[in-house]
This record gives structure tokens, C-alpha cells and sequence, in this order.
């Protein structure tokens, strides 16, 4: 049988730029102020260009947008790209809360 | 320049196995009830085998456990895997509200 694959949606690019600590370090950084790639490379472990890689793939996603003025590139973050991800995480814990409360409901009833 | 990694996080694979949107499908289902391999392959346009290795990445994950009795597999969720995403990008939002109002200040008592 062919291995078949659900439609991509946005928010796995998001999901998937998240699912890295370092890409994590640069939005957190970026949520504070924008900031030059050399601002955001200088703490990290890694090289400059490792960095480089990791904000193309923020980019990719939609987290991060940069413009290039001269030699400097700054970075931004769009904190609209994380909405979805907290949309979808709170209504499986509100899905939860509604099954453990059935389930209280149940065992009241019961006892 | 070597490339470098962050260390890896637990976080890290949950956002990993997340970043899919068939295995979003399977939590979404497992948070409505426990299920089998097979009504969980159900709804899903691809092929038990590749069910069954999208169940290993979550249960790698440790958002999903299962348990087999017989020749059957029953697949649970296990939602406090979520929590940590939900705080992180939580705490994102509320930094990012709080430059927004020390901007709001800034511009109030500029204006």
C-alpha cells in the first residue's frame, strides 16, 4: 500500500520551526525587539551561518520576516504565526477539561 | 566553523511530532477517548503501516501511550505532553503584549 499523506497545513511549518531550541531562543529573542543576525547569532552556539539556516526556516514559516538595509539584516518577529498553535493547543485542554468533567458528572451520579 | 545544536529538549519532539497534520488528527481523536490502532487508522487517508509509524513518533513524543491486549492496541492520550508547548507560546504572547503597552505609554506620553 502507497503511504498517502494528509494535505499540509500552515502550522505545520510553524510546528515544525518551533520544534528546535534554537529556533525557539531567536523568536523569544525577537519578541523582545527585532534584531540584527549578528545580534542573534552572538549567543547562540553555533556558527554564523548555522544561523542563517535556522532563520530561513523562520522565515519559511511565517514567524520571522527580515529586510536588508546596506551589509545589515534585521529581523522581526510576526507573532500572528504563533496564533494558530495556541488555538489548537488550548482547545484540545478545553476537549480534556469537558471529557474529565463528563467524567465527574458520571461518578457523581454513580457514588 | 563546525555546526553547532542547542541541546534538545523534551519539547522539542512534542512540537516534532505535532508538525504533522495526521498525527494533530490522532490527538485530536485520542483526546476525545482512548481508541485502537484501527479506528484510528479509520479517518485517515493513508495506510495502517504508516498509521502505526506516526503512533511511534507520538508515543516518542510521550503524547500518546498504548497498551496491547491480545491482538488489540489501544492508544491513550497523555495531554500534560501539551502543557509545555501551551506555556511556552503563552509566554510569547504576554511579552509580546507587554512591549505593545510600554509602546503604548511611550506614545501617550509623547503625544
Amino acid at each position: 500500500m502507497p503511504k498517502r499523506r494528509a494535505a499540509r497545513e500552515p502550522v505545520d511549518d510553524v510546528l515544525h520551526a518551533l520544534a528546535d531550541p534554537s529556533r525557539r531562543r531567536i523568536v523569544e529573542r525577537l519578541i523582545r525587539s527585532p534584531a540584527t543576525v549578528s545580534e542573534l547569532a552572538e549567543p547562540l552556539p553555533m556558527s554564523l551561518p548555522a544561523v542563517v539556516q535556522h532563520l530561513q526556516v523562520l522565515e519559511a514559516s511565517g514567524l520571522v520576516v527580515s529586510e536588508k538595509s546596506g551589509r545589515v539584516r534585521t529581523c522581526r518577529v510576526q507573532p500572528a504565526a504563533l496564533r494558530p498553535v495556541e488555538r489548537w493547543v488550548v482547545a484540545q485542554r478545553s476537549t480534556w477539561e469537558r471529557r474529565l468533567d463528563r467524567l465527574g458528572d458520571y461518578l457523581g451520579e454513580a457514588s
